[in-house]
């Protein structure tokens, strides 16, 4: 075994061995931890605010962009948000020892599936150092071990922080090694944890395209990942078009980096002359970028050639793209069938949404439609932990075992069954 | 693409046509489905014991186990028992559809978790063609298409009995591609079922160690296995010794080449001397070998001189083997403390057992070892999912994401968010 080999083996055997205590440990202890961990980040703050100078000065020296200089740059208002942030999940009800099934059977045998931690998460993420500090936060709530592994970009940082994090931790009376930082960035070391096997019980990764692919080619221990959000909105025959036009504004621009945003926009075939031409109007304002199928450069009329700079042919891929930006790709389908069936083969299985007034209609879509999250009348924007009153969120999971949509608390446990019974014996 | 791996993409391709049409079936329909599957298996009865009988012939010609043969063999009455468990897998309550949780968040948003069928399952499994009837029933009636990839001795058998039960599926309006068998047994279908990702939901391997270290090493997709059980039955120093009796022998010898028979019995150093004579001598009675750490031989008093063919040292390995055989590793420990450490760190989180009349030590075991069935006051051998009254099991899972321990019906959904608004917009 290499020295890299050697220090993942050694981290996880202390993950292990805290999950075992973590595993028994009082809902108030967890508690009083997350308190005792907040407080230890503000007493760190001059050491955490230096190592991410240092961290934000070698990113600038390598030329990163700006977007990643201002994810990675920690604050005093950021970092005092991050150790609030701890405090809220405190606060959340603790998902563990929750019971969620009772019964007794005929032979007197009294069953019940408890909630329990996982064990020990491994958690793969990208620049943000926050994210150092809400994952640990969400780990520990739940019982459960983690073992960070942070982007290089934000190495100083994140062992500032968890530093910090380890000594609460241990200010608590719990083991510091409840969360730990894997302490060096190569590339192997994301193999090597998916390698964990017996070791790690569930891996998170989250971050680019790359980093997933990476993950699933290797990992041999469960995953819970997230892949692309390529969400839609349909415009059904009966919406009410003010209605879909503020939604599909809302879903397209209020945030266009994220995951949830919309990156297609289906129309009805009857009201596309009439809806088009509005809320092409309306997302050309918000400087949106269309790529329209033939049917819809149609319906938009003198837009297209008003605005010949955002407003383009699409092309195949169009319609199977994570823009990720403002861009939309539009395209006039004949009914609510065509809409699921081009959702399903086109989409990604994320989120969903229906603008209509017709309640069978709807309906037909939400039960068709195989995404994580499916609304009727709403914004995609909505597929979010915070939205759903989760109160936290560690991610939000694509794949469709164990979590499916946004990731709190309780998809981070597992459960086991406890039997009790009186001498019973099977015939 | 070689022509193993376009089958197996063809295959995939028509699974995924097909559960398409299943994830909206009314449940009726699914019934009635299952119903023309049982009556196809009574109506293909001749061709179905006609390739039996020539995968019978062919594996005594090879020289196969009588175990195996036995396995392998169906009659007309085999064939009407898996008809019958249509029957009653028909009748079990549908597991689809069912709404987990509804909650309306302060914006007006109504929000429902639904269950919903996985979507495509791969299961490998090894001789008993019995097995391919029972998986696709469960599969069907959760709503999910199943690929079925059985045992080489068992083609032929497999081969009839998925005809009869596509014909079924037709009969009812269904896809007959609902149920599928890989109609090759090369190594490389395991793999290549492993690889198909964005086809296939979840993977199932059931059979011996090597076919499910294969799964774990290649598959790229979702995996539920199922490892090792060796399960421990502690007998505390406050445990009604006449109990404690009736569920070892129970637990070890009731049926032991099952995966929840207990492998270990730990006993408590305080009553030892009283127990261990007593318990051993019951034990050898019934033909079980004792492999005996040194306090435990001391404890067993003259057994071990007058049954020196059954009573033998203990080796460390023994405490970390399945032997699914009537032999039995025995250790004394100090306190329900140190039979916990014995547990989480020699056993497989299976199933594990303490015998005590006392609560709090009772508790203090149910919390502290981490299976997936824990029981107090009771025999191993109730991990099992009829015993948990399930009505139909598809495996005993040992991993802790998604299922753990028996795995019903229920275990072969998924969940999607369903989100009912009137307008609402994201800030």
């Amino acid at each position: 075994m290499d020295g890299l080999a050697q220090l993942i083996a050694q981290l996880g055997q202390q993950a292990r061995a805290a999950a075992r205590v973590l595993a028994t440990t009082p809902a108030a202890r967890i508690d009083a931890a997350l308190a005792a961990m907040a407080k230890e980040l503000l007493v760190a703050q001059t050491d955490i605010l230096k190592a991410n100078a240092a961290d934000v000065g070698a990113a600038k020296a390598a030329g990163q962009t700006l977007a990643l200089l201002d994810r990675l740059t920690l604050t005093p208002e950021r970092l005092a948000k991050c150790a609030e942030g701890l405090r809220q999940v405190a606060a959340l009800p603790h998902p563990v020892g929750a019971v969620l099934r009772e019964w007794t059977q005929p032979n007197g045998l009294k069953f019940a599936k408890v909630r329990v931690p996982l064990g020990v998460i491994g958690f793969i993420y990208e620049s943000r150092p926050n994210v150092t500090v809400d994952a640990a936060g969400l780990c520990l709530k739940s019982g459960n071990a983690v073992i960070l592994r942070g982007g290089s970009e934000a190495l100083r940082s994140n062992t500032a922080i968890t530093a910090a994090l380890s000594r609460g931790l241990s200010a608590a009376g719990l083991p510091a090694h409840a969360v730990q930082l894997v302490p060096v960035t190569d590339r192997d070391t994301v193999r090597l944890l998916g390698e964990a096997v017996g070791v790690i019980d569930l891996l998170i990764p989250r971050g680019g395209r790359g980093l997933i692919e990476t993950v699933v080619q290797t990992a041999r221990i469960p995953v819970i990942k997230h892949y692309d959000g390529i969400c839609t909105v349909y415009v059904d025959r009966a919406a009410d078009l003010v209605m879909a036009e503020k939604l599909i504004v809302n879903a397209k621009v209020s945030r266009p980096g994220v995951c949830n945003a919309a990156e297609t926009l289906l129309v009805h075939r009857d009201i596309a002359a009439k809806f088009l031409p509005v809320v092409g109007a309306a997302l050309i304002k918000a400087g949106v970028q269309l790529r329209l199928d033939d049917a819809a450069r149609a319906a938009l009329g003198d837009l297209v050639t008003r605005h010949s700079s955002l407003v383009t042919a699409a092309q195949p891929a169009d319609f199977r793209t994570e823009f990720l930006d403002l861009i939309l790709a539009v395209k006039i389908v004949d009914d609510v069938a065509a809409a699921i069936e081009h959702i399903e083969t086109h989409g990604s299985h994320h989120t969903d949404t229906i603008v209509t007034a017709d309640a069978a209609t709807a309906e037909q879509f939400l039960a068709g439609v195989d995404s994580a999250v499916v609304l009727w009348n709403a914004s995609t924007r909505f597929n979010d932990g915070h939205e759903f009153g989760f109160g936290a969120e560690i991610g939000i999971s694509t794949d469709k075992l164990h979590a499916r949509g946004p990731m709190g608390l309780e998809e981070l446990t597992s459960y086991k069954y406890v039997v009790r019974g009186s001498g019973q014996t099977r015939g």
